[in-house]
């Protein structure tokens, strides 16, 4: 691919055209002639992939089945949840034609697929033999979104849906919990995003849902990114659809449902929270690449000794060594750019001492490594990169999480600043509208395990909840 | 799942019957209120799946790279390539409204990806530098077909499409044929296809390929399902686009295009060449699972000696165990309308003498093994089977070709037999077009390497190919 040189506009100063200017530079994605629609290109769908590949086995491990649903949605099925078919049908995409005839009842494309698996499970689910069923799709969902930008609001979204039937309550709120919890440690350990994790509020919940648990990332610039929900939807579904199995009791129950859902959002999570003013960063353990080798110079000793390093690599490193024919600098520059996590610069001068130049994409730290000790070094280096990310951005975030106690302040406060609010609240919705009208920030997710220190911040009655709200993308 | 006895219509007698039953009992498949699309259940997925794995894996081998276009073509976009269009736009779904609002411009699902990839290749191809540009994206197209079947011909379909960008003609070309025959290894080797591979009529090629070769595999009825194809597209499409790149000698040059795709209709290919009265049968190199051990009895020492053996499988032999608590004959049928290529039984009564019972899906044959060479026997047995396979698809398949010389004879045997007819034919498309009205035959392929054995069939004048033609799915 041709490409200048690395313009990357200052974070703190334009942090939105930053973020465009990441998504370019490091080749993730492409504008495209349709409009709110994304290219994403080979680095940022391998980025996708590598995901995938992590979920998928998670899924597996907990007895999932991938299945694949059709991808769109009669007008008349849509319409039976009533809930869901108000939070969705406004930003549907409606197919009226097939060829040149126009269709008898219109269809969307799937903006979420419950009512489609439920359609399905009306079918397959007779007996208490037949549950739970613990179904997954990897596919595309399409809401007509009016603003869009790329990962993060986009009228075709890459996800994944999980939707589960269960016989009882208790096993779909588990189910609703477990598969929080893969998502929750996935973020953390594989993403290095410190996500704050809790219940939904009745306003904001899915459309349809009993329960919604949400994981709440905070970018850079202290904005929220709902990063990934857990569903769990009682019965109603079920009711609306009339799905029924004979039980062991020999009478027939209506079973229990979850569903549950991250997307390629995740990618704009990562960049937002870890990329810098050179480009972007990857933690180590998405990273594509965890290691770019550079040559200096045309010596033969030079790739001699990348191979010799490589061969001594573990299987799980993957790495490229880059023999284009462009300048060291020019490497450095795009290696850093698309944020591989170490950066291994071999040339004759170090050669001659027996070194080379690691370099640490995290920090730019640079480190001359004996070359017989470069595998061990890359090997402790890695986890000792994915750790520290983790921590400041950790650090960050908590850097901006604010308690707010008087309203008027508040108000004053989040004009000047993003963060998470952290405020005492009477479980009112009337309250959210007012912060929202007032402040332009919603509510993030309950805070639980914390003590009520006063009054509702809004309406000053009596509160009964700790809550999280900030602003978000 | 809750099942009843398994019923599959006699194959001989109801064909297409046969067909839908198999998708249902073996769990390929299940219908939805979306008309025209099918949902893919969990086995059927799984296949689907495996083919992906080991597709993918040829595809990167070979130095392509995953990337995801937009589903949605705006109408001016589709239009760019005037032969294109006039092939795709009777058959695509169009989106009218997003939300409550009407569309400017109405937009259509895709039905290929074509136009989307040349609309970015024009963005990111500036120099010789930037070829050739090897793409691959896994999706899901609509075309908007009147009659479907799960697998054949349905409204949505997922598959893969491969679109490259070369430097020369030669180049591309080259491409073009690389993965026609890593599709032909693979549909041979993996899917035990005895397919037949050639070049499309100037008739039956893509709309607007300037050659289209096919994969085409011989159904048990006789009946031709075209199974993959890979084109190639000389500089029209780019040409169209403005795709331009800076040659070495300075001067700008349009770059030679390809694209390939094969899709679920393998598994439906896999069904109709090797399923029998019983059910499904997998070629063991494509069967999610290759082995499933049923314990007959309670005895403690059934379970053992199948954790026994299981322990002694080498790793890449997927196996199931079915401790279910349905009936060993329960067990038998669904393993076998399953199509699960070995199945091992092992009883109290055959344990007696040291002995377990293997049975192979293809033939149906008992084996009686010695315990300690059970997992030698299935190592040794699924390579046979697989070739066994192959071997019988072939055999079948060369009984249904004949050789046309006479029209009317031609003419009256086609009604009697369904089969691939070898014909001389002159090459024009008239020809063609009259045996499609007087037989339903369509060209399937030309045929390579073959002299021609007298005049066209169809009007008698000198015949310039050899070709197949045949009824098709």
């Amino acid at each position: 691919m041709s490409k200048l040189v690395t313009k990357i506009t200052d974070r703190d100063t334009d942090f939105a055209q930053w973020y465009t200017d990441i998504l370019r530079e490091a080749d993730l994605v492409a504008y495209s002639s349709v409009k709110g629609s994304m290219i994403i290109r080979p680095y940022g769908y391998a980025i996708w992939e590598r995901m995938q590949n992590i979920l998928d086995k998670e899924f597996k491990r907990t007895g999932h089945q991938n299945v694949q649903m059709p991808m769109f949605i009669p007008e008349s099925l849509l319409n039976i949840e009533k809930e869901h078919v108000k939070g969705f049908a406004p930003e549907v995409a409606w197919v009226t034609y097939g060829g040149e005839n126009k269709l008898e009842e219109r269809i969307c494309v799937r903006p979420t697929s419950e009512v489609l698996f439920c359609d399905h499970y009306k079918d397959i689910i007779k007996s208490y033999r037949d549950l739970p069923i613990l179904y997954n799709q990897w596919c595309t969902i399409v809401r007509w979104e009016k603003t869009t930008r790329p990962f993060l609001r986009s009228r075709e979204i890459l996800w994944q849906e999980g939707h589960t039937m269960h016989a009882t309550a208790e096993e779909a709120k588990e189910e609703t919990l477990r598969m929080f919890k893969i998502y929750e440690d996935f973020q953390r350990n594989i993403l290095a995003l410190p996500v704050i994790t809790g219940k939904k509020t009745e306003k904001e919940k899915f459309a349809g849902a009993e329960e919604t648990y949400t994981l709440e990332a905070m970018m850079y610039d202290g904005v929220a990114l709902q990063n990934g929900t857990s569903h769990y939807f009682g019965n109603h579904f079920a009711k609306a659809f009339g799905i029924e199995y004979l039980d062991t009791d020999n009478k027939l129950k209506t079973p229990y449902q979850t569903s549950w859902g991250v997307a390629t959002r995740m990618i704009g999570a990562i960049i937002m929270t870890h990329g810098d003013n050179h480009g972007l960063v990857l933690p180590p353990n998405i990273a594509p690449m965890k290691v770019v080798f550079i040559p200096i110079g045309k010596d033969e000793k030079v790739l001699d000794t990348i191979n010799d390093i490589t061969k001594s690599l573990k299987e799980d490193i993957t790495y490229q060594i880059d023999t284009s024919d462009k300048t060291p600098g020019f490497k450095f520059a795009d290696a850093e750019v698309k944020g591989i996590p170490i950066r291994v610069e071999v040339g004759m001068r170090d050669l001659e001492q027996n070194k080379v130049t690691l370099v640490r994409r995290d920090t730019l730290e640079k480190i001359p490594v004996d070359i017989e000790n470069v595998s061990q070094e890359i090997e402790k280096l890695l986890p000792q990169i994915q750790q520290d990310m983790y921590d400041r951005a950790l650090k960050r975030r908590d850097s901006m999480i604010y308690e707010a106690t008087d309203y008027e302040t508040f108000k004053k406060e989040t004009k000047e600043k993003n963060g998470f609010y952290k405020i005492n609240w009477c479980g009112e919705t009337a309250c959210e509208d007012k912060i929202k009208e007032d402040t332009g920030l919603k509510s993030r997710c309950l805070i639980e395990g914390e003590k009520i220190t006063g009054p509702c911040l809004v309406c000053g009655k009596d509160a009964k909840h700790r809550l999280y709200v900030g602003k978000q993308y």
